[in-house]
Parts: C-alpha cells; structure tokens; sequence
C-alpha cells in the first residue's frame, strides 16, 4: 500500500526475535580461522554469508558475489621479515618474535599472518637506532597528531632508513604488561608479544584504480605513480621487543610526555645504543620481504526487494575480512549483520513483512587494506548509488566495550538514531540505549536540551567514508563502546593482533553477547523506519542546528582575522538552510500524506534523501582521494568546523600569503554555495 | 490526477493558437534597439520579459530576474579600435571602418557597438602584414579546423603581434560582394562594411568564477590566471576593408584552397606589401582600447508549476543578448519563446491546462560572452537540476533560414521531436515537418529505416553546453535552417553584424514569420509532451544505436592498433546498455501503468530522467572546463565516436608513447564503466 506508514507492531517483533545466542554462535562459526582478505579463511567466510543469506527460510530476496582485482600487500611467509640487532661484524645480538607468543589454539593456527605493516616496501636497511624519530618537537607533535601511515612518510626526508612501530602499554594497556596475570589470557590486556597489524596507505580504495571499480581489464596507474605509501621499511612490534631496545638507548632522556609505562630511561638515542649496553655500537636491522599482489576480492551483496518504491536503497554493511580471526574487528559487526539479516529475512519469507523501500546488504571484502571493497563498490555503482540511496549504515566492530551505544553520522541521522535508542534496553540496565548513552555521554543541544552525543564522519575509519565523502550519503556508523572512566586504552588492545578472538570476546568483552544484541536492535530498528517510513525520518533541523554550530566556531575563530574577505555569504547561506529546514519541518507537520497524493510523500523524501548530494564538490580537494563532502571532509587543522576553510586558514595564516588567503576566500565561496544549494533542495520546489 | 497522460487536444489547441503575426510583433518589439549584454538596451528586454511573462492574461505562475556579477569585455566609445597603414614616418595611408555603413536606420544607432573581438587584450602594435598568419600548411589546417578564439592564441608563438580577421564573401556570401545589388539591403548577403563580432574565449562561463556563481562576493581568480582568451591583440574588419590589405601583399600566391572571392592574387605576404603598392614598406597599425570590466547581467525566470510531480522540471531556454540589434541571433528564439509562453500561459490562466510537472523557462543573459547566464545558472543551482531536470530544449537563433528543421541533442529525444514534428505542418508545404525535413537531411537508422539525421551536441556553441556537458541533462537544440543547395555560407550573412536586423528577417530571412511559427509549434509541442506524458517520452533505444554507431566507429578505427589493449569491456557496455534499454522498452510497454501504482511511472520515469548522469565523470577532462559528460564531449581528433578515447588514440597514434597509449587504456575503462553504469540505471532496479 502507497500509504503505508511504519508499523510499530513489527519493530516489537524485530526487536523480541534478535537472539544475542545466534550471535554468538555467528561469531564462533566466523572466527574459527583467521580470514584476511582473498585468503581461504576470507573464502569460507564468503561462502558461510551466501548460505546464510541464500538460506530459504531465513535469508534475503537476492544473494551475489562480486569480485574486484585489487592490490593487496603481503609478508613473505617463505621469508619472514626479520627485527634483529647486529654488531659491526654482522654477529646478531638479538632477535624479534617473528610471531605473538601463544596461549590458546588460535595463535597457534599456521594461517595466522606475521605481524607487518601492509604497503611497506621490501627492504633490508640497518642503522643506529633513534626514539621517536629525529626528537624534535616537530617530530613529536607530528607523530602525536598523525596516523600510523604517516610515521614513515614524515621520517624518510630525514634520513631514517626503516621504522620500527609498537603500542605502549600505556597507550593501550592503562600501564599493564605483565603476561604472568594482567594481560590476556588473563584480562582484555594485550599480551607483551602482540603486535597491532595494519595498512600504512593514505588513501582509501584500490590504489590502482583511482575511481575506477577495479575489474579484470580495468586501467590501473603504474605502481611507481601511487602516492601515500611508505618510502622506506616499516614494521611494527610487540612492545616486549620495543623494550629490549629502547630502554638500552645512549642519549638525552626524552621529555616526561614521551615516556611510557616500563620502568626504564627513554632515552632519544646517540643515535645507537648506551656503550654500556650489551648492544654497545649495534645497528638495528630491518629485513622486509613484503610483496604487493593483484588478488581477487569480493563482497558479498545481498537484498531485500521495497515493495512500494523498490527503487528507493537502505543499504547496512560492514567488512568481512580481518587480519587474523578478526572476532571484534570485523566479525562482531558481521555477527550482528547476520543476526538483523536473520530476522528480517524471515520476516520476509514468512509473509510477515515486506519492507517499502529496498534494502542492500554488504558484506564488504578487503577493508584492513584501505576499505576497498566498499570504495570498488561505490566506484562501479556511483550513479546508480548516488541517485536512489537514503542511507548507509555501518557496523563494523560492533561492540569495542559493553558500556554505551556510540554513534556517529550525519546530523540528520540522529532523530532516528535516537527514537530505535530510546526502544532498546541497554544490557546490564533497566533503562534504555539511549538513556544509558547519555549517562555516558552527552551535550546541549539549542533545540533539544541535553542530549547523547553524536559525533561526526570526518574520517575514513571504515567502510562508510565512500559512502560518506565520494557519494554524499547520509550515513551512520554504529557501536557499543568504552566506560572511559574505567580504561584510556586507545582502542581495545587486542585489536589487529592474534588475540582478538572468540574466547577474547566471550569472556571479556561482552559476555552473553547482550551488547552485539543492543546493537544488532538498534540497528535493525533503524533500518525498518528508513524502509517502511511513509516519510523518511531524515531531520534536516537536526543538520542545520550542526551547520550553525561550525558556522559559530569558523566565524569566532577566522572573522576576526579575515580583513576584506566577508563571512556575510556564509552566514546568509547557513540562515538560508536554517530558513528551509524549518519550512520542510513544517511542511511535513502541516500534511496529511497518508492522504494526499503519493507524488507528494515521494517529492518531500526526495528532497531529504539528495539533501547531503548537494554538499558535493568533487574539484574542491583535488589532493584528498575521494573526499568530496565539503562539510564532513577531513582536515588536518584540529577544529570541529568546516574542513576545506580550516586548513585553508590555517595554512594562511602561518605563511600570511596573499594567494594563500585568496584560498580561504575561495573556500568561504564553495562553502557558500553548497549550503545554500543544500537550501534550494528543502525549500519548495520551484 | 495522477495517473493522467499527455492529452492531444491540447495539444492541437496550442498548435492552433501559436501565431505567425505575434511572434513578428515580438520581433519588432525586442530589436527596437541593440541589446548587447547589460546595456540599456538589454535592461529593456529585461523589463519586457518580465512583463510579458507577468501578464495576468498570459503570463506564467512566476517571474523573475536573477543577477551575476560577470567579467565582460568591451570597446571604448572613446578610444574606438582602429586598424591603419602607416608607413615609416608614421603617416597614416589608410585607415580601416570604424563603423559599418548604415544603410536602414538601424545601423546609425549609436547604440550599435563598434565591430571588435570581446577579449582581446588592449594594445598598440604595428608590423608587416601576412595572409594566415605563417603561411604555413600546418597554419593552414590550425586555421582551418580551429575556431575563431584559436587563431591569435596559435599565432602568438610564431611572433605575430596582432591578428585581423574578417570572414571571404566566398565563405559568407556565396561569393557575392557589391552593395549596389549583391549584398543588403537588396539581399540576405552582407555588404561590405559588415563585420563580425565575436567573443574570443574558449571556455564557457564567467571566466573568473569557474564552477562557482558569480555572485558579489563570490571568489574571482585573478585575472593573469585566466586561460584561453587571446594573448596578442585581435580586430575583425569587413571584407571591404581586407581586400585593400590583402589584394597589396607581396610574396608568392596562397595555395588555390586559400584564395578568396575577391578577383586578386591573395599572396602570402613578403611579409608586407608589394613594393609597387602605395603602402610599399608599410606597417599595419593595430590599435586596439578594448578593456574589461565586471558588470551585472540578468538572467529572467519563468515557471509554470506542475501539478502531481511539481519536483519534475522541463526547462526551456534561450539568451536575450545579442551583439547589435541580434533580430535573428536570439531575438528569433526570444519571440518564439514568448509566443510559446503567451500560449501556455494562457492556457494556464484560461484554467484549461496546467502541466503534471513544472516548466522553466530561462532568458539567459551574457551568452555572446561565453554563455555566461546559462552557466552560472547551472553552476548555482547545480544539484537542484541535476536532481530533478527532465530535458532542456535550447532555440538560440530560431531561424537561420526557412527551408528545414534541423537539431542536435540525445538520442533519446528523437522520438519525441519526431512526434512533434509529424504534427506540425512545414511552411511552404503541403507536408509535415518531420516529412520536410526527411527530404532536407536524413540517414538509415537500423531500427527506424530512413528517418531525419539528428545531429549531437558535441560543443559549445550554444547555452545547452552547460546543461549538455556540465549537468549531463538530457538537451535539444531546435531551429529553422537552410537549403543546403541554395548557400554554402557558413552561416546567415548578417551573423553578429549591425545588419542583423528586423528589416532583415522580415524580408530575407522569414517573410511571415512561418518558420517561427514552425518551430514554436514543434518545440511547444515537445513541451507539453515532457512535462505531461505519464511515461516521459525518452526513448533509451535510440541512446543505445547512437553508442552501437560509435562502438562500431571506435572498433574499427583504433581495435587493430591497440595490441595489448582490450576493446572488449567497452563492448561489453554497450551491449550491457542495448539489452538495458530493450528491457526498459518492454517493461513500459508491458505496463498499464494509469493503473498501476504511480511510483511505477515514476520510477521508470526517474530512470529515463537521470540516464544522461550516468555518463558524467568530472575528473576525465581536467583541461576542458565544465566538460563531463564522456559521450558528448568536444574532441579535436574529428571522429565521430567517443570523444575522450578518440583524442587519446590520436595522440598515442602520434607520439607512440606508451603513456599516451596507457590514457587509451583509461579512457576506455572510463567509457566502460559509465556506459555499464548507464545500463544499470535502466536495468531493474534491484
Ligand atoms: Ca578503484
Ligand atoms: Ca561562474
Ligand atoms: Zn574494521
Ligand atoms: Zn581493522
Ligand atoms: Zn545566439
Ligand atoms: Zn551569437
């Protein structure tokens, strides 16, 4: 039926028949092998989605692989890369783990990856060793501020030959290092010998096909044209290893900010070794056999065909491929996929339900390389995609911690984040999701009063960044997550190493799966109203009040400063958007669309669903791979405000260059227009 | 309603009441006096549109002006632009036409502007004077195959300091030349004194706010950045004024292919004159005070709103300025356009009509400058049209001459004009247009048999450039034209001279207006079909033979060059998109789609809507501004095929560079993917 609103009856079914058990068991089944991407395990795990989604009685509409041949990277296994300290007679002194220390079966299987940074050239260098680069201030703030990519990047031009990368315990283990009984097997902690794994890439998608989905006769650039990869060797380290050589460093003891949780002088290095160290003149030698290769990947696609506007998308996804058995990152996300595909699927083919609009399911392959199966995806589909998607959402780790939901998206998903919230109970509480959320964190909204906190896409964390910055997509990424006051740990410190398995998850982070079950709720409440809403429950109020907010910061922070360039255009565009949402509020307040016109409902959710395309620009960072959304792009200058005139101002005002300035007047334009194009896309129509 | 279709009553009742005689009213009315852009003049055609559309008898349901803040270029009144002989001494011997020669009153308007070239740098230089520039062959076929804007852009290199040009009577004038009785006012041919004027640029749009709307504030690059307008000073003078020059030059004789009309050797030049010419030893003297300057320029706005699908927009357009009195170039399509608005607009107001979707209607400002209103218009509201445009028809000169329609566009608009134009009956003729027009100009189509030649809108001539190449709107371009028997002129002789008059088309060009009148019916009849056809009247079919043809074309002019390179996805594509298309034709024709759902037609109207998007790609032509659409594009390879691909092949075919052939391999994935995407935005949806 046209008219067909959401039925609230068959959100209470959804929500009772979501199993944390079938979760549970989703992921023991997904993590009994390791399953990086285009492996065997990645294989099994691609053919466990299509029987689960093919399955007759509980699966989707529609169940398909497709493939992409993309560039992966890969330690040798026939020529482990090698950490070793040499004398000046080459005599090694010293070795690495070539792999983390077992403690239960799953360290132990052989299609356990060695630890390596994915996208380090092949190399073998040897040198004296320093701490934290160079230990200038620069280098310091630098690598505080920047990403683990960026650690080789930043060294090469002065003169380091190779890099060595490790996680303190203090960054990951509130201090704790001990394998006798604080770390795992024995808590969340990382084992002494664990190594974060990882790709050291800048740019997300398959580096050879730049916008291009990546199929067997697809132009690929030379590989000597790739940008944003490491010049030099990398590998990272356990921090038992770190150890053994920072704390026989020669040199000035680095500043208290730099020392980390073992008891020993992190010193900045000769460069080299103490002469008192048993290491005394040593170089550290780096041998690296990475290899990059053109393997076939694939995502797993899977849909459930809209009744009344099958030409309308709600797509859910999430990566399939780990770098070990992957049991929170990506399987928890995988399990809690298939538990919503589960019980909408049987919904389905029980003659229960058939949603309005249709849904799209991905199982996306070769995330851990730079989310490049999503990135082929939206490639390949981009038109198609960008012209009939109302939203993405992603749930990669599903749950990083059982204490509160924590989300982050465009402003315009958050109503309906919040009404499947406030409909969840929060495991371990008698109250809801959402009110569990805003115990844990919050803010005062103008609008709403106080309210959880959402935070924003700036990035290309996971698979939703395609989604978010080359097709303009509203998107959402979803999760459960820490108590900070109970733990500083970056993220859960098993992440990207062998221990994140089952057992690691069963027994401590969220026992009885209640958390994945939260998730897998408040999700799949949200898919259902995105599907099924007669009008969708997209509030661009909610978008203006965020767009006031950066317009608020940029006009405090740059006005004053800005001379002749006007902020009026901005301002007036912000008021115009803010003008627009509030009559399409009322719009939609003032109709009785159950009852008018079906065109009508379709006009007011069209305008909705492209409100983010109009954000688009796709010349206005041509050095930024992808990013296009000119307000949730990234940006290097630190300020939750508008990206492209952040760094503009701010490279501006250090080299208070006239062309230099005349960009930040360039950028107040694009930010100008688009806004106010965002505007003329809510306001009536013509 | 609904699911109400097109109805063909009213359709006869607009075909009856279009008028011959208000159209001629029209005419007289808007060529009063010149109207070159943001003059007086055209402040008057402004007010008159907004009047005449305002009309509470016969106007639209909204008017109104939207101003861009443009950078113009133009002569100084006075310092007038001079072209003399000087010889040694600087003694002036000749000194060419400030003003061509009045033969009505309308060319002693001292409104009428000084024959120059818009863009062209100011300047004083004087040298010897050579016919082509080089005389080089290579100069010969750069002259030849390239448009008037490249000429000094190529010469500037070889280390000319100026550049004249004016158009051979045997080009314009069929190689007529006397004003005693050859030329106007005793015939269409221009006399003498007739100059050209023109806009030197290559790109369209405001050239200092590329991609972005030239609003006052907007960001406007420096001037010294701007590209493609001529480095050397330029001047067009009459063929009169030429010959005096040209018939004295020293040097061997031009090549055959270069002689004129003129009944002199047309040599080379020594450089200079002959030394037994009274300009012997002479220099050419080019004074040139052009100077720019940045001007308000109105575009006016009509709408029409529809009733059931108001988001749905036909859009119809044509620009107001002109360079004199412009009676042919617009003023022609400015009385068609508001024959056709009175039209409809009364049939609005009389209560008897009112279009499912919404009409607009666009009098660009500022096209002699490099379609500049058309252009900025598109680029402020970018994502609003490309949202939601059914098809832009574009009637810039209506009449060139009254023998035959003849347009260009997408494919998938021929048959929607075909109808059309069945149903109009051609001037002069007891038959249709579309018969008329088969007569003039035809081809075999595999499906269709022998039907019109169509032509595509590969350039920029017009103010559908923006439409066509920047949003990837489905566009036409409609007109009245020759007897290709008749004139080999390369275009009306009083093309952008001050004899392009109202006098001039009433005698020579449409005497009763019955070809205005023709076209009006066809383009108004295609109107009503867009805006009221339950299933939009876009035929994807026709799309695909035209991508068969250049498939065809592609494969056997570059497929046994390309060695390692496949041509097989590209292939594969169109085939993809035939077998797209040929599914889209049955499900419509399989459908009872008054019956039916309306979101049914509108899905599949949405699908034929957004097809020409799927071919938009915004980085595959980084140094052609607003070109994006990869089937259309301008190319300079003269092939008619996929344009990016057939400059890439040429340029490989030259260099043999193997990164020339690796753009070959790019752009053949581009094609490859966007046709692929284009089949799938007609394939079933999911
Ligand atoms: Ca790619
Ligand atoms: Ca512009
Ligand atoms: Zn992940
Ligand atoms: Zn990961
Ligand atoms: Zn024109
Ligand atoms: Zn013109």
């Amino acid at each position: 039926d046209v008219a067909q609103d959401v039925n609230e009856g068959l959100i209470e079914e959804f929500l009772s028949e979501v199993d944390n058990v079938q979760i549970q068991e989703n992921l023991r089944e997904l993590t009994k092998v390791p399953h990086m991407a285009t492996t065997a395990g990645d294989e099994q795990t691609v053919k466990l989605l299509l029987e689960r989604w093919g399955d007759p009685e509980s699966g989707l509409d529609q169940t398909w692989k497709e493939e992409y041949k993309v560039y992966l990277s890969f330690p040798d296994p026939k020529k482990p890369n090698k950490v070793t300290v040499v004398d000046s007679s080459n005599a090694v002194l010293y070795t690495a783990r070539e792999k983390e220390k077992p403690y239960t079966d799953d360290q132990k299987d052989p299609a356990v990856v060695q630890p390596y940074a994915a996208y380090s050239p092949a190399g073998q260098v040897k040198g004296k060793l320093v701490y934290a680069n160079q230990g200038k201030a620069s280098d310091y703030q630098r690598l505080n501020q920047t990403g683990r990519n960026e650690k080789a990047i930043n060294a090469a031009p002065f003169g380091v030959l190779g890099v060595l990368v490790y996680t303190d315990p203090l960054d990951i283990n509130d201090g704790l290092m001990s394998d006798i009984n604080e770390t795992y097997p024995n808590s969340w902690y990382l084992p002494p010998s664990g190594v974060e794994r990882g790709s050291f890439n800048t740019q997300f998608g398959d580096m050879l096909t730049p916008y291009l989905a990546a199929k067997e006769d697809t132009y690929r650039i030379p590989e000597e044209d790739i940008t944003g990869i490491p010049p030099i060797p990398i590998q990272p380290i356990g921090f038992e290893d770190a150890y053994k050589l920072i704390c026989e460093l020669e040199g000035d003891p680095a500043p208290p900010e730099w020392q980390g949780a073992r008891n020993c002088s992190y010193n900045f290095g000769g460069p080299g070794f103490k002469n008192t160290s048993a290491f005394n003149s040593s170089d550290v030698k780096l041998d690296i056999f990475n290899f990059q290769e053109l393997k076939n990947s694939s995502n797993v696609m899977g849909v459930i065909r809209g009744s009344v506007e099958p030409d309308r998308y709600v797509i859910y996804g999430n990566h399939r491929d780990s770098w070990v058995h992957g049991a929170i990152d990506p399987s928890s996300g995988t399990s809690v996929m298939l538990e919503v595909t589960r019980v909408l699927g049987r919904m389905v083919k029980q003659g229960r339900w058939r949603p309005r609009r249709s849904i799209i399911f991905g199982s996306w392959g070769a995330e851990e390389f730079g989310l490049i199966g999503s990135a082929e995806y939206t490639e390949q589909y981009f038109t198609k995609l960008s012209e009939r998607t109302i939203a993405y959402i992603n749930v990669d780790i599903a749950v990083f911690a059982n204490a509160t939901l924590r989300a982050s998206g465009m402003p315009s998903m958050q109503n309906v984040l919040f009404t499947a919230a406030k409909q969840v109970t929060a495991p371990g509480t008698e109250t809801s999701v959402y009110e569990n959320w805003l115990r844990y964190s919050n803010k005062t909204s103008p609008t709403h009063g106080e309210i959880p906190r959402m935070g924003y896409l700036t990035g290309a964390g996971s698979d939703y960044a395609a989604f978010v910055h080359y097709l303009g997509i509203t998107s959402l990424d979803l999760s459960y997550t820490y108590d900070r006051t109970k733990t500083n740990a970056r993220i859960y410190p098993a992440y990207h190493t062998a221990y994140d398995t089952f057992d690691y998850v069963d027994r401590f982070i969220d026992p009885g799966f209640v958390s994945h079950q939260a998730v897998a709720r408040t999700a799949g409440n949200m898919m259902i109203r995105l599907a099924d809403s007669l009008v969708l429950p997209l509030n661009c109020s909610d978008y203006a009040e965020s767009l006031e907010d950066y317009l608020n910061r940029a006009v405090s922070l740059y006005e004053p400063k800005l001379k002749d360039i006007s902020m009026e255009p901005l301002k007036q565009a912000v008021s115009s958007f803010r003008r627009a949402a509030s009559h399409m509020d009322r719009m939609i307040h003032d109709s009785d669309l159950a009852n008018e016109t079906p065109m009508k409902a379709r006009k007011i959710n069209d305008q909705l669903m492209l409100l983010d395309r109009a954000f688009l620009d796709p010349l206005v960072f041509p050095d930024k791979y992808g990013f296009r959304h000119v307000i949730w792009a990234s940006s290097s200058a630190g300020q939750s405000t508008f990206p492209g005139l952040a760094d503009a101002f701010a490279t501006a005002n250090s080299t208070n260059d006239s062309k230099d300035w005349q960009k930040v007047h360039y950028h107040l334009s694009v930010l100008s227009q688009a806004i106010e194009g965002a505007a003329h896309i809510l306001t009536d129509v013509i």
